[in-house]
């Protein structure tokens, strides 16, 4: 199953170095613990609708624009899952059989 | 500040509505507790990645389609929040201010 908090993750983080701050800045002016704020991008810890909020702003891009990004990194991410496993029936569908019936009922 | 819980909260719910599907059916399907997904769709709760996959799982939706909509919905509310609190400088820009100066300069 896809997780939301890896891929959130990864998009605060791209957007933080996108930006050239480090986790230090943002950490400070979204008032959240350095670590804890690591662990988030690292796809660690599930993060609150408040901090989330702090951290768009210390980040200065909308909600929006983040979750934007989290939707178009999953569609990826759900294309790929299906190509690993397609969904696939377990019983061979008859037109796809090689009718030997009459075959064997020669040689019998 | 806007919270993602509360848009997501309106997100789950009308996707779960346009299936038409009950609380209690969803809340079946994803293994999660009857009031607790209830108190997440009103917005009250805050949702784990694993439960948000399971709820999806559960209404037959990509998780991509949810933050999609989700970000959609986000992007309305910040232009109403922009459009009820635009950024106006706290000093008034002096091509506004009229130039008051030589008729007080005389009338002195």
């Amino acid at each position: 199953m896809l997780l939301i908090r890896q891929e959130l993750g990864d998009v605060l983080r791209d957007f933080r170095q996108q930006r050239g701050h480090t986790l230090r800045k943002v950490a400070g002016d979204a008032s959240v613990a350095l670590g804890y704020l690591s662990e988030v991008e690292r796809g660690q810890k599930e993060v609150s609708s408040e901090i989330l909020g702090s951290v768009a702003e210390a980040l200065e891009v909308p909600l929006s624009v983040i979750m934007g990004e989290l939707s178009q990194r999953l569609a990826v991410l759900e294309g790929v899952e299906s190509q690993l496993s397609p969904k696939v029936p377990d019983t061979v569908p008859t037109e796809l059989v090689a009718d030997y019936g009459s075959e064997y009922a020669l040689r019998a």
